[in-house]
């Protein structure tokens, strides 16, 4: 981490290639900075370099790098792609050892050469590269944004439309090889709640690859779940080396695409990846203990299971539901993930049974697991049967089915409240559903995220999210990691997301 | 139909069982018909029937089935179970033919023998019956509304609280064996902005079941595309028979739980289905052309691109995107479901190349398939490469990944509009993708889903719904209805779908 610590909090930024035209990258990044700066959220200075102007949004210009202050750890590149190395050499003679190549039209135009040139210039003037063909690093904790897309975009009435939001401070870190998933992906997890700790667009990566970034964040104390948007990885055997570790502390989630003939021939010509077999790759991920997301929204889904919500120890679920159909639902997709939801015999059975004598639970509720509270469920139902099945030895998590439109949810907000406040009891792992995007379905499920217990719309989404739970869990126990990353856990979720409803 | 017609848009109803206790079906399901009466939505006359009441909420009450006019005809039943078989009798000898029977506590808790009862009464009486254990009927078109699920909550702070949303009107059928699944699903449904044209809760279907519904469907103005939820089918042959005929018509998307055998044991414990072996159910599907959904993401997912696009005449893709990853996850997924994405070789590819000499695309972009308009992407790169891909004989489908977040799209609301004008032109399909959940991006993909685009947050959703398309145009292929459909489709998105910006 200490040799990249420019890039996560740099003392002094440059933009080299700052502009004055609106439209033009090195007007938005110097404009994202300096607006930053102004309302304290960046503690860094900023500096403009364009050797043709006095001054950009009021702010002094510098005529080269050279006149730049001492200060100055952090260059933001945007000048065109053949004046890049040039310019690399020029920050190595004044001593700044970080820059973030944003110009494209390297290797994934087919300008190799070039792309050689700009490496070479790098190691020769002993500058470390994020990029080229890049958007950017966004850190919240630092205030640092140099994305060149502008969180809002201005339409042709005047009106003023939310375009590109950043997501809040948090605890998810993400790599992307690819720039637009990367805005893509901001734009959906500001809008699903989840915090993020650092982004970095990484683009052609010439230099500063995934690899050494995972070796970075694995000792960054704000970042708790690492997500990769990968379209190769060429250092392969580092790449497993340096994984295998940071996932025995953090858990590592991986969208790798170009898994098929086409989709590799497409990303050859997007960032000039050789993708290689997809079986190598799950081979690969499986080792390192990397949970491979199949798409965008399992991406999401399971960075948020796997910061809220501890890896359970086995792969015994119960389910608790008051709609038989969606329990039926989440039992197939479970059993077909292979998580199991085993039919109760024990003592868990007995205590249900009861409960359903003392006429807590109905009496005609099935509860053999799925545990079916039905269209009759209530807050009081809800809580004493969690309070069974998270006590049970025949369970290793719980799904919490909560489908709000039953009349015997008061408000589901509070139900939301109950159930959070008694899984923090125990540490076994619990996520929720509720279904729908009516105002109750979205603060429940809004509540459940608060809260810590990840929520989500469709049972299959949750069990697909228990599973990556599980697969985590099933590799920190063959590795003997399982009690230690307990500890650290449980330690964050005391400070972090504990919070008294 | 027209012997299931008094469930589809009744003259007069009756609520059997009226209730004067507010949390009470029989009071939620009157106080719901009485609303829509009076807001002019509901055209049948309402009528309470219980012998202990002068009058409920202002109605007069009638003491027996037997002192009702003469005009009603559909009764909603929501006295105890041991009292139903008696009142079916009732319902018989009043000569009302129709009733949907809400109670619980048959087969689905045991009682097996009451629930023969039932039938018998039914057979004998000449009455039809939906249910038991269901939770009723939702017809937006006639404004008919038993659901006992109100579609607010009042808090206990006196907030009102949008709990359980109807959809507006629409081409969407959903018949569903599960209440909880249909409520949810029509929260979600409501949510997602489809219309509904029918929603059935068939329970424990004694009597009318999926069979019989579908065909009444079929002949249904207002239905277009048919949603089933089941968790088993037991007439299976009349089933496959039924739906082979209506799926050369309507497409047909089920989504059927009890896959496992865990799954199986909860559904036997929730609508006493004896769910059979998957695969049986697979190769039905398959057979009658039913499409199988994964989940309700999907279901509804893949209802949005029947209702709104004709299916296509061969899997070949085209992937137009100004986002290179996501034209890469987009190829990978549509690969690995059997969808092709062919590398353009003929005139495609002379267009497209001739469109970068003449500087409307940039020389850097791929366009091989996917096209991708990288970063630097405009409204006008957007609608010249779209026409193009449209126009030529390699492509059956287009999948348009217009990732608002690039600077060149000014307003993403104005491209939707630009992308819709140019597909009308053609009958191919055409799927739109943004992603994320800023302002920009529910405005784009609601302005796509209006003008008949049906738009998802992610690649991989879109194409899963077009290859829903593809598998529903290879059957109609195969079966040699695909000319007849597309006659009829078109019609209908002449009169409903088609909408001037």
């Amino acid at each position: 981490m200490e040799k990249l610590a420019s890039f996560f909090n740099p003392r002094g930024v440059a933009v080299v290639g700052a502009s004055r035209e609106p439209e033009k990258p090195g007007h938005v990044i110097l404009r994202m900075l300096l607006e930053n700066r102004q309302r304290g959220v960046l503690r860094a200075d900023v500096y403009p370099v364009n050797p043709n102007a006095d001054s950009i949004l009021g702010v002094r210009c510098y005529k080269s790098v050279r006149e730049l202050p001492d200060s100055v750890d952090l260059a933001i590149i945007v000048v065109p792609a053949k004046f890049v190395p040039e310019v690399v050499l020029e920050l190595g003679a004044k001593g700044i050892r970080s820059a973030v190549v944003i110009t494209a039209g390297f290797s994934e135009v087919g300008n190799v050469e070039l792309e050689r040139e700009l490496l070479e210039a790098a190691r020769k003037a002993g500058v470390r590269i994020i990029g080229p063909n890049c958007i950017g690093i966004f850190s919240p904790w630092s205030g640092l944004d140099t994305l060149f897309i502008p969180s809002t975009k201005e339409l042709k009435d005047g009106r003023v439309l939310e375009s590109a939001p950043r997501p809040a401070r948090g605890y998810v870190a993400l790599i992307s090889q690819s720039g637009a998933v990367g805005t893509a992906a901001l734009d959906y997890m500001a809008g699903e709640g989840i915090g993020l700790s650092h982004f970095f667009s990484i683009g052609n990566k010439v230099d500063v690859d995934e690899v050494e970034l995972l070796e970075a964040l694995r000792a960054d104390h704000s970042t708790r779940v690492i997500l990769l948007y990968l379209e190769n990885v060429r250092r392969g055997r580092e790449f497993v080396k340096v994984a295998s570790e940071v996932t025995k502390e953090k858990p590592v989630v991986a969208l790798k695409a170009g898994r098929t003939a086409a989709g590799r021939r497409a990303a050859a010509s997007h960032t000039a990846a050789l993708a290689g077999v997809d079986e190598v790759y799950n081979a690969a991920f499986e080792r390192c203990g990397i949970v491979r997301a199949a798409d965008l929204e399992e991406l999401f889904d399971f960075a948020k299971a796997l910061l809220y919500q501890p890896p359970p120890r086995g792969p015994r679920v119960g389910i608790l539901t008051d709609g038989g159909g969606a329990g039926v639902m989440a039992t197939d997709m479970a059993e077909m993930l292979g998580l199991t939801v085993p039919e109760l015999r024990g003592w868990a059975r007995e205590e249900l049974e009861a409960l359903q004598r003392k006429g807590v639970i109905p009496g005609y509720a099935p509860i053999a697991n799925p545990v079916d509270l039905t269209g009759s469920a209530t807050d009081e139902m809800f809580t004493a049967a969690l309070t069974v099945l998270l006590s049970s030895d025949e369970i290793d998590s719980v799904l919490v089915l909560s489908l709000h439109q039953v009349p015997g949810i008061p408000d589901p907000v509070e139900l939301a409240r109950k159930v959070a406040e008694i899984s923090r009891r125990f540490d076994k792992p619990v996520l929720a559903v509720d279904t729908g995007w009516s105002d109750a379905a979205v603060l429940m499920r809004r509540e459940y995220d608060r809260l810590g217990i990840p929520a989500y719309p469709t049972p299959e989404r949750a069990v697909k999210a228990l599973n990556a739970l599980w697969r985590f869990g099933s590799y920190l126990l063959r590795k003997g990691s399982y009690s230690s990353y307990m500890k650290s856990y449980l330690e964050f979720r005391e400070k972090f997301v504990t919070q008294k409803p």
